[in-house]
Parts: C-alpha cells; structure tokens; sequence
C-alpha cells in the first residue's frame, strides 16, 4: 500500500469512526435529541458499529487500522515500523474531521444549548461529546484502566490476524466491532474508555476550537492520560503477543 | 437482471423495509403495543434488522438496494443510469405497501388511538410513525444532517462492494444492517434519519390518505428535506468513493 | 435424514427454542428474577438467541425448522409433503419439554408467585410467559398481525435457501435469528408474535397441567388465532415465493 | 496442541473472559461508573462479548474452550481426557488473573466503595461483581437452574463442532458469544448463571483476599453450587450429544 493511500484511507476511516462515536454521545446527551438519554448500551453499540463502519471503509486502502495504540502494537509485534508516521498523521486528521461532521450533524442543537426559556433547564456539558471524562479524577487509576482496557483490544485484534489485512475477511470486521462494544460495556465505565489516542486527542482539538455556546471546558490537563495511557497498552500487547503467540 | 425481476425485487424488498421500519416506531408509539416506550436502541435495531430482512430478501432478484440514495450513489460510481428508473419505480411503489402492511399489523392499535375513557390519556401523534420528523425545524441544518447521515450510509456500502451484487455474501448484507443500526444510534437524533426517499416519501403518501382517528398532519412542508438530502449525500458519496477508491 | 433423525432434531430444537423462549419472557415478569423489567428488546432478543441455539443444534439433524409454519412454507413451495407430519410432530413435543425445562429453571420463582408478605405485592399472571395473549382482543386485527408476522419470517427464510438445508451456513442461522430479533421488536406489539403454531401451543398445553401458585388462566378461547395466523402466513409465503423467485 | 500452549492459551482466553464479565457487573453496579445501572441486557452482551474476545484470542493456543464444563462435556463425549487437567488449572488462574485485571480497571470506584459523605448513600455489595448470588437460597431449584443453563450451552457448542477446534470459523466463535448472551438474557435470572465452575470460583478466591473497602462476605456456602451444577450440566450435555448425534 502506497503512502497516499493509507493516509487517505486511515483519514475516511477514523473520521466515520468519530462521527457515529462522537454522534452517539451527541445523540445521547443534547437536548432535542430523539436519542437523549437512551443510555450506556447505544453509547457502546454506537462506538462499536463506527468501527465497523470505518474499518470496512477503510480496508481496501490501508487496512483500517484507525488507532495509534493498535498501529503500535502492530508494529511492535512485527518490527515494521516504516509507516506508522503515515498511519497516525491520518488517524489524527482523521479524528479532527469526524468531530466537525458530528458537529455538524448536530448543529441545530448545539446552537441551541442555551438556558431553555420555559422550563429553566440549564446548558449540558459538551466535552463527553468529544473526548473522554474520568468518573473518578485520579491519574494513576485512570492509566491503568486505560492501559488495561486498551490491551484488551490490542491483543484480541492481534490474534485475530488483523496484521494480515483487514480486508479479508467480513468477519473479522465484524467481530472486532463487537470487541469494541464489549469494551465500552465492560471497562467504559470509569474513564469513558478511549483505547485510542486518536479518538481523544483530535475532538477534543477541535472541541477547543468550534464556536459552541456554553460548551464549557476542554479540559487539557486531563489530554495526557487518554494519550499515554492507549500507548502504553498497545506496546505491552505487541509485546505479550510475541511472546505468548 | 430484466426490468421484472428488478422491480419485483425491490417492491418486495422494500416493503419489507419499510413493513419492520414502520412497525417497530408503531411498537414503541402507540398505546396497547407490548413494546410501548421501549426505547431508541430498539428502534435502530428494529429499522437494522428491517435492512437485513428486505435486502436479504430482495437480493436474488434485484441485488437489494431499496433506497434512491443507494441506487444514486451507485450510478454516480458506475456510469450506468439505464435502470435507475426501473429501481427508484420499485423502492416507492414498495415502500407505500410496506406502510399498509405496518398499518395492517397495528391496526387494533391505530383504531383505539382516541381519548382514553379511563385515564384521559389523548391520542398520540402518527406521522411519526410513518416519516421522519426533525426535533428542530431548522431547514438548513436539517439538510445537512441528511447529507452527512447518507453519506455515512453510501460510501460505506460502496466500499463494501454492493455494486458487485448483494446477494454474494450473506455477511456483506448483516455488516450493511449492523451499519444502518449504527447511523440509528449515532446520526438519528436531529431528523430521524431517513436517509432514504422512498422511506419517508411512500409512507407519508399513504398517512395522507390512511383513516386513522386522530392521525394529525402529514407535514408535507417538510416532505422535500428528507428526499433531496439523502439524495445530494448519496451523490456526493458516490463521487468521493469515485475518487478515492 | 431418516425420519427418526427428524424427529429427534426438531425435538431437541424447538425445546431449546422454548427453553430460552419461555426462559425469557419468566426472566422479565416474575419477582425474584434479576432480569426483571428489563424491556422489550430484551426479550426479542432472548427469543432471537434461542432460534439460533436450537436451529444451529438441531441442523445436522433435521434442518432445524422448529416451527410449523416455515415447514408448511418448505412444503407449499417444494410439493413435497411426506415428511412433514414428523417434524410437526416433534415440533409440538419440543415445545412442550422446552416449557417444562423453563419452568424448571426458574422453578424457585414459580414456586414464590404468591402475595408478597411484606409489600403486599400481588402475584404476577403467568401465561404471558408461556403464551401469547394479545394486548387488544380483536380476532380479526389479531389473525392479520400474526399472518402478516409470519410471512415476515417465512418469505426471507425461503429466500435464504433455508430449504437447501440450514446446517450449510453458519451466517444463515445468525440471520435468522436476528431476523426474529426484529420481527419481535418490530411486529410483536399487538400479540407477542406467535409467528409459531408449536410455540404457543404446546407451552400452553404445558401451562394448563403444571402446578404453579396463582397461575390464572390458560385463554384456550384464544389458543386458535396463534395457530389458524401462522399455518396462513407460512402458507401464503410459499405460495408467494414460488410465484416471485 | 502442546500442554505448554494449552495452559497459556486458557490462562490468557479465560482472564480476558473474566475481565470483560467481572467489568462490565463492576459497571452496572459500582457508583461513579458511566455505565451505572445500564440494566440486564448490558451485563448479558457484556458477558457474550467477553466470550468472543477470550475465545477468539486463545483459539489459535488452545482452542478457546473456556470453561471446565465445556472441557467436561468434550471429554464425556471423545472419550479423550488426557489433557483435561491442562485445561482446568489454565481456566482456574486465568479465571482469577481475570477478577484482579477488573479490580484494577475500576480501581478508583472500589476505593470510593464508602458511605457517601454529601448524600448517605451507603456502599454496595462487591460480591456480584466477581461471583454469582442467587435471587433466591433454594440449594435444589439452585442446582437444576445451573445444571440446565450450562447444557443450554454445552449442547449447542458441542453441535457447533467446537470439538474440531475453535479457531477454524470466526463465525463458530461470534454464534457462540450471541449464545451465551442468549443464555444470560433468558436463563441467568435466578442464579446469575455461573455455568462454568471457573467462572465463579476463580473470581470468589480473588474476592476473599481483594483489599476492598466494605466488600461484604464472599459466601462461601453457595460456592459448591455453581462448581457441581455446571459440572453436572456438562456431562449431561456430553452424554445426551454423544447418543442423539
């Protein structure tokens, strides 16, 4: 695969990716929404078939890898690493143009995330649309769940042959999106779950600068983790895998 | 594939579409339904599985595209407009049953749709469960929500190869429902994500003129929103997978 | 296969299916159960699962139809009949171990069906776990939902070159039975979607004779639309996909 | 399959296993988690999902067997029980390896395990997220509960071939993680549904010595249940597989 296609493959991909995941947690969380509040299983089921969506997308131009912490892991397993700079350049403007689309999707009610006139409810929090917010804030516990969370999809996606080339087989696609939503289900629960350094770093970029009223902080102090943390994880499963398998 | 076959296979394949689409926003909408309220999730999942059934079936006969989005996308790609007529002819016609179908199913349900003796309960609202309708009425915005969510619909399908027939792998068609899911879940929340003409043109024709007690508006204002914006994003997602594939 | 093949696959089958079947609708109705009130889509799904547990199962036996209305579709499109007492046959017995396996397993539950001492709390009615009951008794509108159901189910499962014999494909069984997840969510609102003559047959014969506290009735003046709906619906999809495929 | 790549193969599929499935009730149960209270169907998809990561991942080692009851029933049915001890002790350590890896990915939710300061809310029982609790105490209605719910697994996964080895059909691997849902949806209200001995007491061990604030008792008196009921279910499944099939 040429250097052009999986840049541009990886940016189509990882922008579908963060359209349905950043417009599940839109669509959950923004008033005048018909999804609003329909909890943490469309969150998990959302994020997983936006894998699915773009990881297919994605695989007949660059394998769809769409993730830092598994293009890692990858590369630490097979010694490859020739082509990440063109992997992780286009998951992060990947990243950053999925957030605008998402956005843009929903316009209408980010506009309208004012105080509401008749009822007095107040403006919501807008960052959890973009990038991810610790239950509990405290930096040792949130690394560790998110080095833990993202081996568990790194080895698993490893295993699966995925370094053979995504493309081949419908399955395999299909049941990595399932990993995904049993990620989010299982271990989501204290950090939100990035397991991508991409997914957090670019919304959260593009969070920093779109003109949406009263969309509270971007939160930069907390950027670390969701970075350091998914990097952490895909070495340790490069690692793991070519010792264990 | 002759025009017959063609144009039976969509008729039947969209009507089923829409027969499951229809039927699960019956479920949850109106009183008297087992599935009253039962939520979002169910709804994506409902219109997902609706996919998987019609153009599952459909597929022998007509490759099973049942949307005008599609059929569109494919003939940007492709070059070939000689049987779009034949298609988009089979996707409405089919659509219109698959609405009378649901109204058939719901029929108990859609006659006891009067102020309830007991409770006071008043009728629901039944356009909704036949089109789409946008939580804000924001014309601009509601287009570009349609042309995003289509494109998140068409590029993908183009990438998974359905202009080489659908009927060749039963996985192309679950990942194809998986996705329809997953634009539910993600990119439904303003508009209720037609995404499809025919799925909201065939059914508002027939609650037009269906006689339903209480039925309220038919909305036709808004009626050209969710055909021309699923049509620009499914040219738009043909000309880009044109491009980069 | 031999006709004790038959019979022993679609004994073993149709009582898995039950099993989870009836398992699931006790899981969100009975008190003590920790599933309980926990929605519609978990039900359609439970009942999904449980074709795919007892179709898979029983296909290297029988095919795995389970159901009487898909053999009398089989039969109807083939021509050949000669068999098709055996499966009926083994389809009712199944049915009526799988509802004695249920009530088993959540035998405990049964067993505490009484006034609640210290809330005061009534019993539940236990028949909806057994059988269907519909939320409207309108024998006409209810005949037309479960004929309309049914051929939901039959027309695609021809399609899917079920009749070629299910155990060739892995895919096919998962699309089936995701294709009754939706015919639950989508179609199951008015009467619970028999769509199966055995299925609400022979858990109902089962209910009639167990010794469970406060059970209530058995509704045998109901018990012929879920059988005459289907054996139409099955019939009327055969005929229709002889003529259209 | 060497003894050395079966125990790693079990050791690392079980604890991913156990990660996913102790996570995803730590998720539901523990305050400050995303996922609070999502409710039955969300711990039952996180389960299955967890099946299909750790069977996925061990298959090319060991073949993904799991659980000592689908180990049980293979050697009922085979006859061949040389390695049967390999298989067990890699499934009781990766059971436990498991239980610590969900400890630490909702590390910071355990240690808040206290009465909340603002608003009285007392800590909450840790047991059920590391092993199962039935609804209600009843040893007999306990054990037929388990004894049928793991032949409503071991049957099919027998039938699926499993036997032949796991890594051979990506497809074998999702049908069995959606049964295992299906399972859990519709069988696991009364007891939770240990149906694998390593399942529960591998995280029970864990349980006991887990410096965890107000963890409650680890009850070790039900523990012998959900050890000889899946072991019996086991066999049964074997001994009914090898004489029906």
């Amino acid at each position: 695969m040429s250097n052009g296609h999986i840049f541009i493959g990886e940016v189509i991909g990882t922008a579908i990716l963060i359209l349905f995941g950043a417009g599940v947690c839109a669509a959950v969380t923004l008033r005048h929404s018909k999804a609003r509040s329909a909890g943490w299983g469309v969150i998990a089921f959302g994020w997983g078939f936006g894998v699915l969506a773009g990881a297919y997308t994605a695989a007949p131009l660059s394998g769809g890898q769409l993730n830092p912490a598994v293009t890692l892991g990858i590369a630490v397993d097979t010694g490859k690493w020739g082509k990440v700079w063109v992997y992780l350049l286009g998951q992060i403007v990947g990243a950053m143009i999925g957030a605008v689309l998402a956005y843009l999707v929903y316009l209408a009610q980010f506009q309208a995330n004012v105080r509401e006139e008749d009822t007095g409810e107040e403006p919501v929090s807008t960052l959890g649309i973009f990038s991810t917010i610790p239950e509990i804030r405290h930096p040792v516990a949130n690394l560790i769940t998110e080095i833990i969370a993202t081996m568990a999809l790194v080895l698993p996606v490893l295993a699966f042959g995925l370094t053979k080339g995504l493309g081949e087989s419908g399955t395999t696609v299909l049941i990595v999106s399932l990993l995904v939503v049993g990620i989010g289900l299982s271990l989501g629960g204290p950090t939100g779950y990035a397991i991508n350094p991409a997914r957090d770093l670019g919304p959260r970029i593009v969070h920093t600068f779109l003109p949406i009223p009263n969309k509270g902080t971007s939160d930069w102090g907390y950027a670390w983790i969701p970075i350091v943390g998914p990097l952490i994880g895909g070495t340790l499963a490069g690692l793991l895998y070519h010792a264990a398998f």
